[in-house]
């Protein structure tokens, strides 16, 4: 039979984190790896009463065939969230803010085009890009985010720019709003649209991010948002904003893709946040990852002593970002680590470009702060270790 | 702002049948248009039953992010479910089988690609190919499918022929034993694929149809399937079989569209599908739609005596096919047929090329009986009054 792919389908690989993260799912290990929000969170008995709601009162058009748009109460429970003037009829709902990502790619990229990143920057963007063949391009960046000037000498021709600014995955840094105001400014000037994706903005430990991007320049962004990280990821509920210059686009692509969002799973999500739901909600997350990420820093600080890893303080989100000593390469830490009941990611795989070696990506929000504790120590004697052997081999003679 | 579109959205156009559909929804009409399965089938308690359940035992589990290839239970219940031996690691979960579509799009189709396709075909399968820009080539139909000698003349170079053997949509005929054991080997001589789509072959109203496509050669063929029409369409859940040849290919496209379907919702449906529900609920949707097509066939014979319309007879399914008198345009027809409050689907659209403009489609799955009789006396008074007026204009003199 003449399964012949299409020359994107060839290109594909199999994600490089995914085969990489299979061995951490054997039970006995604590994985700093996945990110995964804390089960804790999640709204069970809210849901639970929002589903006898919902099939009880709308029972058959919960369970009929639905606007490709979403649920018009959801699009203006987005539109009222947001924090800026944002018309409903601009919000598009989509099954996960990464099909946001995947309608972005279809309506904005052609084989070829130029498409600036962060470095490094999330993985399953490049991913939800890539059937597309865009030539991704790495703008240089720093605690704060992308330089501008960066940005600016590698604007020209790009289709946009893709920006986590919020607690970035994988680094979790965030935009500073002197950053934001720059980058929004600079972005302006050269015509380039940027995507800003903010699954984590509301995940802040002790105030509020920055305005988003999009709030500053809304006719020049698109925006993607999340209910997973505030709510429950399993529903797969996420949106977009986008401009009236490019929603239709966007609309059609979506109506191909799935025709819809599951309508169930939109009224369930439009119940749960009445009364001011999240308001009272999100403050407990926040809580929780704060204590968590407080304990990953004191883990790190005390089991790294006198090593040479530096990581970063996050102020909000999922995941803190660390690079280890010269000539440690963390992908090939990881199955030692795996050994020792501990699972990362590495952070090369989140480069468009050439990755570094001595990063990685830790998360702190699903294992426990006694989990983070023994996992850390467990991380730290894997490096120790690997380090000394590193010592020997270069203390070793060379073969003749 | 400069939002340059992708060659493949400047192409994209707003759906002929969605801006159509538009003025259908307007209260008062009787719609024959939309291909919505009758709410009356939908099994709420079952649902309400099953959400309590899964959110009671497993809520953590169903709310987290899970495996992109679907929930074990599920694939392994689909693997179950069809006549034929299917391994349930062939087995794809997806977001509605439309997604199927989009995924064997980005998969099979590049620039240009020739897809062959049914005369008519499933409008939603060319807008979901559309986007990854393949060259979709008409293949010879009749009441029993499609012509083996045409699809083997068009076949070199096919990336694949999309078939609906089951009560089509459009046109509801069936692909009887026969023809399917000739396509079916035609097929497999000229090494083209198969991408079979069945969302409707459960709902047969005398004897069940033949055996699937794939059944007959499962290397050869991607099979669609959806629980949209024997549970409910607005949980978005459909699955595909494929062979080991390709099916990593569309699972890595899968994770990048929508990383996976709604664990939740998967969870419910394999909650209610225990201890076999379906063998009892879906004979109460055949009985409910075999009468009501009874009902379509018969009001049609009555109110379209006298004129030279031609309709089939399907065996299941949700649709009918009709053909009316020469002269007669079902585009411009229909707003004359919304002024009398009924809605039904031009047929042109569903053709991949040059379509036949007197053509229709009737749904006769949501409206009650008694909406149908009064639906096809409004149709057929509509008609009427358009063939006079074209007579008038026959007998009218020309302009000078």
């Amino acid at each position: 039979m003449n399964w012949k792919l299409a020359a994107r389908a060839a290109k594909m690989n199999p994600s490089v984190l995914r085969e990489i993260l299979k061995v951490t799912e054997r039970p006995g290990i604590i994985s700093l790896a996945g990110g995964l929000p804390s089960p804790k969170t999640f709204p069970i008995q809210a849901f639970a009463d929002a589903c006898a709601e919902v099939l009880h009162n709308d029972g058959q058009a919960a369970l009929q065939y639905a606007a490709s748009e979403g649920y018009a109460p959801l699009r203006q429970a987005v539109a009222d969230m947001l924090p800026w003037n944002v018309d409903p009829a601009q919000v598009l709902i989509t099954t996960g803010s990464q099909q946001g990502l995947d309608l972005v790619a279809k309506v904005l990229i052609d084989p070829g085009s130029k498409v600036l990143v962060e470095t490094p920057t999330y993985l399953g963007a490049l991913q939800a890009f890539g059937p597309m063949e865009p030539n991704p391009v790495s703008v240089a960046s720093d605690d704060e985010g992308v330089i501008v000037e960066d940005l600016v000498a590698k604007a020209k021709d790009g289709r946009f720019v893709y920006l986590l600014p919020n607690f970035q995955n994988p680094t979790g840094r965030t935009m500073t709003e002197a950053r934001r105001a720059a980058v929004s400014a600079a972005a302006a000037a050269a015509g380039l649209p940027i995507v800003e994706d903010n699954p984590y903005g509301e995940l802040w430990f002790d105030e509020a991010p920055p305005l988003p991007l999009t709030a500053r320049n809304p006719e020049g962004c698109i925006y993607l948002g999340s209910f997973s990280k505030v709510l429950a990821p399993g529903l797969r509920l996420g949106f977009l904003v986008a401009p009236k210059a490019i929603f239709p686009k966007l609309l059609q692509a979506k109506q191909a893709v799935d025709l819809h969002t599951p309508i169930f799973t939109q009224r369930m999500v439009s119940a749960v946040m009445k009364d001011n739901f999240l308001e009272r909600h999100v403050p407990t997350i926040r809580a929780l990852y704060k204590r968590q990420r407080d304990a990953m820093m004191a883990a790190l600080t005390r089991e790294m002593a006198g090593l040479d890893v530096k990581f970063n303080a996050p102020k909000g989100g999922m995941f803190l970002w660390a690079r280890l000593p010269e000539g440690i390469d963390t992908v090939a830490l990881l199955p030692k680590a795996v050994e020792r009941n501990v699972a990362f990611v590495p952070g090369a795989p989140f480069y468009a470009d050439q990755g570094d070696p001595r990063t990685l990506r830790l998360s702190f929000v699903t294992a426990s702060v006694e989990e983070i504790d023994t996992a850390i120590a467990a991380l730290a004697l894997t490096l120790r270790e690997e380090l000394a052997l590193l010592g020997e081999r270069r203390l070793a003679p060379e073969p003749v």
